[in-house]
C-alpha cells in the first residue's frame, strides 16, 4: 500500500518546527520586499513590516533565538534590530556558511534545531545546512526548490510573521499568546 | 420563525455608528500600511494617506473627537497629527488599556460612544473595551475576529477614510458634506 | 428614433479634448498615489511618476499650458515642478475656485478650454467650472460622479500620462511625436 | 509548406541572447518602477531591486559588460552603480544615440552584440540601433512594439533580473552558477 505522503510530510514538518530553537533570517527580500532604496546622500532606506516585528518579539519571548545573516550593511538594519532586541546581527557577510557556523558555535544550538529563511541564490548554501530551510513565496525559483517550507506571504509583507506563528503554533505557544492579548 | 439576523445586525451597527463621539486609532497598519521605514540615520519615515486625512478632518468638523493610541513614537506621526489637528496623541504607549481609560476620563466620553480601529494583537484589549471594535481588512486573523466592523479597504490605503464615511453617513452628515463640496 | 448616445458622447469627448489649451492638476492622489510621507524631521517626501513627467513635457511642447492647484505645500512638489518646467503652481490653496479664476485671468484661457484632474471632494468645485472634468480611476465616488472623463490608470501610476496622451491624440499630435521618437 | 515561425523565432532569440556582450539599461522604469521620489530638500530617492542587483553581478562575472544610459542624474543612481560595480554610467544624457555610439566606440563591442532595455518613448531610438531591443512588461505601448523581447516582470520588480537570467541561460552559464550556489 502506498503511504499517505502528504500527511506524513505535514506531521514531519510540524515536528521540525517544534524543535526550532534558532531562527536565522536574510534581510533584503525576507524582512523587506527586496527594495534597495538610496538617497542622494548615499545613505540607504529600508522598509520593514510592523507585523513581522511583533511576530519576532513573541518568538523571542517564547525562548527562540533570532539572528540575522546578510551580505549588506546599513544603519537602517542596525536601527531595526536594536528596536526589536535582536543582538545576533551578522551583516556585511561574504561567507554565509561561515557566519552560520559562528552563530551555531556561539549559541550552542544545533543546526538541526535551526531554521533559516532566504529569498535568493546566496541563501541556498545556508538553507542546505539547517534543520528547516524556508523560502519566502517570491524567492528565486532555485531558492524555492531548496526549501522545505515556502511561505504564503511575500518577503516584507508578512512572510516572517507567518514563520513565527508556525513555530509558535507547533510549540503550542500560540493559544497562550492569544489568550494573554485577549484579556 | 427565525429572525432575519443580517438585517437586525446591520441596523444595529448603524445605531452604534450613530452614537460614536470618539474615534481612536492605532497607527502602524491602520493609518499606514504597516511599513516601518528606517533611514541610515536611525530616523523613521511614515507613509499616510491623503484620503484618510480628509476623512478625519470632516469627522472632526462634524464634532467627533479623534485620538491616537500607539506603541511607537516618531516625529513623522507628530508631524501628521499636527497637520490634521489631532491633539489627543498617546504614543510610546506600553499599556493601551490605561491610555484608553485616560482618554475617556479626559474627554468625558463613554466607552460605548467610542470606536477603536486596530490591526494586530495588541489592539484586541482596547477593542474589547469600546462600543465599536474595528479591524482593517488586512488585520491579523485574531484581531479581525475581535472586531464588530471589518473595513473593506486596507490600512494606509483608505481604511480610515472608510470608517470616517460610515460614521458620518450613520449620523446623516455625509449628504450635507457632499452638497457643500459640490457647489 | 433614439439617437446612438454612446457614439455621440464619445465623439463629443474628443471634440472637448481637442479644444483643451490648459490642463490643471491636483497633486496628492493625481500626480501621486495619495501617499503623504513624513520623515522624523517633519519634512515631506513625494513619489511622482516618470511616465507622467514625459507626458506633461510632450503636452507643453505641443502648446498646452500645464498648471497645479493643491491645498498642500512641499519642497518636493516645488522640485518636481521645476524639473518639469511647470511655472503655474498654486499650492497651499484654501479656495481652489479662486485659484482657478486667477489662473484663467492670468493666462487668458477660457474655462471651456480648460481640463482639471482631481481625486477627492475638494476637487469637485473646480471640476464643475471647467470644460473637461477628469477623475483618476481611484478617486472618491462623488468625485468620479462629477467627472466627464475617468482615467483607466490610478493616480501616481500613469493617470496623468493617460490624460496627456488623450489630449495629444485628439489634437492629432501623437502620431507626429511617435514618429519623432522612432527615428 | 508554411514554416513553424514561432519555433524559428524563439531559437533565433536564443541565438541573439547568446551573442550579447553588452547590456545597456535605462534607469527610471527599468531598474526602478518609474517612481520619481523627491524630498523637501530637493534631493531624489530611488528604489532599486536586490534581485536585479544579483543578476547584474552574475552577468558581469560571466564577462558581459553592463552600462547605463539615462536622461536623469542623481546621487542615488551613482550609489547604486558603485555598489554593483558598474562603471559605464552615462547619466544626464540629452542624446541617447550619441551615448550609445560613444559606449560602442569605447568598449569596442558591436551594436549587434548589444542589448538595451527601456520603458518609454526616448528609449526607442536606442532600441532601433542594437542587436536586442528589450522592453519591460509595463513599458509604453510604442516602446513594447519596438521591442524584440518583452519581459514578464515589471521594471524595478525583477525585469532586469529576468533579462540577466535569459542571457546567462542562452550562454549556458546558468547551470554552472546554480551549481556553485548550491554547494
Amino acid at each position: 500500500m502506498v503511504p499517505d505522503m502528504k500527511i506524513e510530510t505535514k506531521s514531519n514538518l510540524e515536528e521540525i518546527l517544534k524543535q526550532i530553537r534558532l531562527l536565522l533570517l536574510d534581510v533584503d527580500g525576507v524582512l523587506t520586499d527586496g527594495a534597495i532604496i538610496y538617497t542622494d546622500q548615499d545613505s540607504e532606506i529600508k522598509r520593514f513590516s510592523v507585523k513581522d516585528g511583533l511576530g519576532l518579539r513573541l518568538l523571542m519571548d517564547a525562548g527562540v533565538t533570532v539572528g540575522i545573516i546578510t551580505g549588506r550593511r546599513s544603519g537602517a538594519l542596525t536601527a531595526r534590530c536594536r528596536n526589536l532586541g535582536i543582538d545576533l546581527v551578522y551583516d556585511n557577510v561574504k561567507d554565509k556558511v561561515a557566519a552560520l557556523e559562528e552563530i551555531l558555535d556561539k549559541t550552542g544550538i544545533g543546526a538541526n534545531e535551526t531554521a533559516f529563511a532566504g529569498d535568493d541564490l546566496p541563501d541556498i548554501c545556508v538553507m542546505n545546512r539547517v534543520g528547516l530551510a524556508i523560502a519566502v513565496s517570491n524567492a528565486a525559483d532555485e531558492t524555492r526548490q531548496a526549501a522545505r517550507l515556502i511561505t504564503e506571504k511575500k518577503g516584507g509583507d508578512g512572510a516572517v510573521r507567518e514563520v513565527c506563528e508556525l513555530i509558535l503554533k507547533a510549540k503550542g505557544e500560540w493559544g497562550k499568546i492569544i489568550q494573554r492579548f485577549s484579556r
